[in-house]
């Protein structure tokens, strides 16, 4: 390697908290152009005075044009140091869970920006999200292969963060073949994953314990499952006593994979689906007089950029009120936000404002966050983004 | 009643919002004076315009001159109010726990501003934090009666919180006797509770799901418990495995008390103890050369004031840096404060900073907060305290 990247002054504060990003407009860039720069190559980083302080990938054609791979300048993300860092994944996955069901690497988490790993058993889900994790592919197979044996491996390359990197977006089987579903395990209840065409890496293990911990209060309770997706939250509140379940999803084919994961445990007769818009459906099911004990809601991100937070905040704001609407005389509302971009004081926000907008009292019992699989990088705020608030709502 | 009390304009903004309390400087004293109200009396609240808000007891000589009990202007704080809100507070504790050990009345968040009520089995401890509670003393014995006859009432009225309502500290038994050791259960372990002469009431019940999560990753670990207590963490952590642990605390009682709950455990011989300052007791660990997987970091609350926020600070990095020195290759940290004054990302960025000083690695594998009997009011910011990290720390 022979790229250097040099900072500007002060630019280097950042990563001396222990920030992994580099943006573009904080290298020096008349000593180090980035144009001439290899897109996806590795590349020692200098602070303004000349001085090492890593090594990043670089990407001349993105905002975030480096991220560190390593503090040791002697350092190279190859198939060596992969395997490291995936046995450092792999040690904290396999302290914390029995069974070889979740997210084995989380990006900047696990010190590997850009890469995105599930974990269904023998089957692997890689998302590989950036240029420098694009051009290290063949060596991250290998080194899953010497830290896992996994077999299968799917590259599911199309996440949006990929066009910002200028990457195309395609789904491909590298290792083994398909043949058969893939299964998972969640909290003892079994679910069929669809890996090749659902959303992300086809499963959201991030929700794992806010699910455990709705699980233990739904017992012969009438339950609303808002954007259910797959029923990961509807199917697990069935298998753990609620009397009967309604799964809202405006997609046919996330509402047959809540049947299919219904039937597989033996719940089909208390879990229903209901095709539509979310918003549309809260709505109307006021309208016909419906009540329930607990409604969740698990949207998709209603704010994607940080322009987009007074109008996403309202959409929650609107969602929480219909959901509180639902709810009997004293129920429990399960507000979740995978939105970077809303901070969790502003949900509380989105909450209070929903309770005193239907003139009830709001108790907040419960604040979760992503799981444990799913780290957060202390320096690096970006890597923490799920909220889950556990409400009970009463009237006085 | 006949006290009325009135906001200046805008002043009904924050009450509107939910919360429950007014300021002095927020009273249109011309209209309605202060200085005449009856100390610890109930008023109803009116908007500058007149229109009544709600009720609220009155504490003029105080900052929070008011403190509001009900949104319905014709409802009275009385025993039968009592005896509702005490139901709907055990009703939610009901539903969550198998066993009757909990706080049964977090203050504002159970919608009674001032009362703090834990319940060990038969045994209520009881906190009366304001002049408004205190002269309902009487009231609020007659409705615990009526809801969870216990055996014993003790009123542990030695809050710091008294001294700003200028209310005297003093702790009696005021139903039953105490004959034999006050017991709990919390997450499986028993714990003998210093009700009379402990810290608040005896026991901090919101630590029980920061301790459960904790329970389940020390196993065959070497544990160092800090500010201790009476053994709450040091002891579920021996319970669950731990190959040995370590208490550190100030008190020399206190540590009889881990003593005696780790000997009630038959757990004597994996949990030690030291009596010491903690910052000292870090160091003198350090210089012996000892280490362990776990530290856990449960200080008193070291921001007590708006303007203790800095010295604050600056406290926590320091313990929370001494910990880290003492973890081996792969350690886990867990953090707490219980300063409501210290945001969640403060102690986020204090562990942050604490794994830079001492060039580790950190990934926050859990954010918890004060378990669900102590219900978070969402329109009451000041409900909301305790804070806990479980941080991996590792050298790459």
């Amino acid at each position: 390697m022979t790229q250097n990247l040099r900072l500007k002054k002060n630019a280097d504060r950042r990563l001396k908290a222990g920030h992994l990003w580099l943006y573009s407009n904080e290298v020096d860039i008349e000593t180090t152009p980035l144009k001439g720069m290899e897109p996806g190559a590795q590349a020692i980083i200098e602070a303004a005075n000349g001085k090492a302080m890593g090594v990043a990938y670089v990407n001349p054609n993105s905002l975030i044009c480096a991220r560190v791979v390593s503090r040791d300048p002697n350092m190279r993300l190859d198939r060596s140091l992969l395997v490291h860092r995936f046995n450092q994944a792999l040690a904290l996955r396999e302290r914390l869970f029995a069974k070889p069901f979740y997210r084995l690497v989380h990006g900047e988490g696990d010190l590997l920006p850009g890469l995105v790993i599930d974990r269904f058993d023998d089957v692997l889900v890689v998302q590989l999200n950036t240029l420098g994790m694009e051009r290290l592919g063949e060596e991250i197979v290998a080194a899953l292969d010497k830290v896992v044996s996994p077999r299968v491996i799917i590259f599911k390359n199309d996440s949006s963060g990929r066009r910002q990197e200028q990457l195309e977006r395609q789904v491909e089987v590298v290792k083994g073949e398909l043949s058969e579903p893939v299964m998972l395990e969640e909290n003892g209840v079994r679910f069929s994953v669809p890996v090749l065409d659902g959303q992300k890496t086809g499963w959201f293990y991030d929700h794992r314990t806010n699910r455990a911990w709705l699980n233990g209060l739904v017992a012969g309770k009438r339950v609303l499952d808002v954007f259910s997706y797959v029923g990961g939250w509807g199917v697990q509140a069935a298998a753990n006593g609620a009397s009967d379940v309604l799964c809202i999803d405006s997609s046919a084919q996330a509402l047959e994979g809540v049947a299919e994961n219904a039937a597989l445990n033996g719940l089909h007769e208390r879990v229903a689906v209901g095709e539509g818009d979310a918003f549309e459906a809260l709505v109307a099911l006021k309208a016909d007089g419906e009540q329930f004990d607990v409604v969740i809601l698990d949207p998709p991100a209603f704010i994607k950029k940080r322009k987009d937070i007074p109008n996403g905040e309202r959409a929650y704001a609107k969602l929480n009120r219909e959901a509180i609407r639902l709810l009997g005389r004293d129920g429990l509302l399960l507000s979740a936000s995978c939105s970077m971009h809303l901070a969790p004081e502003r949900l509380m926000e989105v909450v209070r404002g929903a309770v005193r907008h239907q003139d009830r009292h709001g108790q907040v019992i419960y604040r979760g966050h992503q799981a444990a699989d799913h780290p957060v990088h202390p320096a690096i705020p970006e890597t923490s983004y799920l909220k889950a608030l556990g409400v009970r709502v009463f009237r006085d």
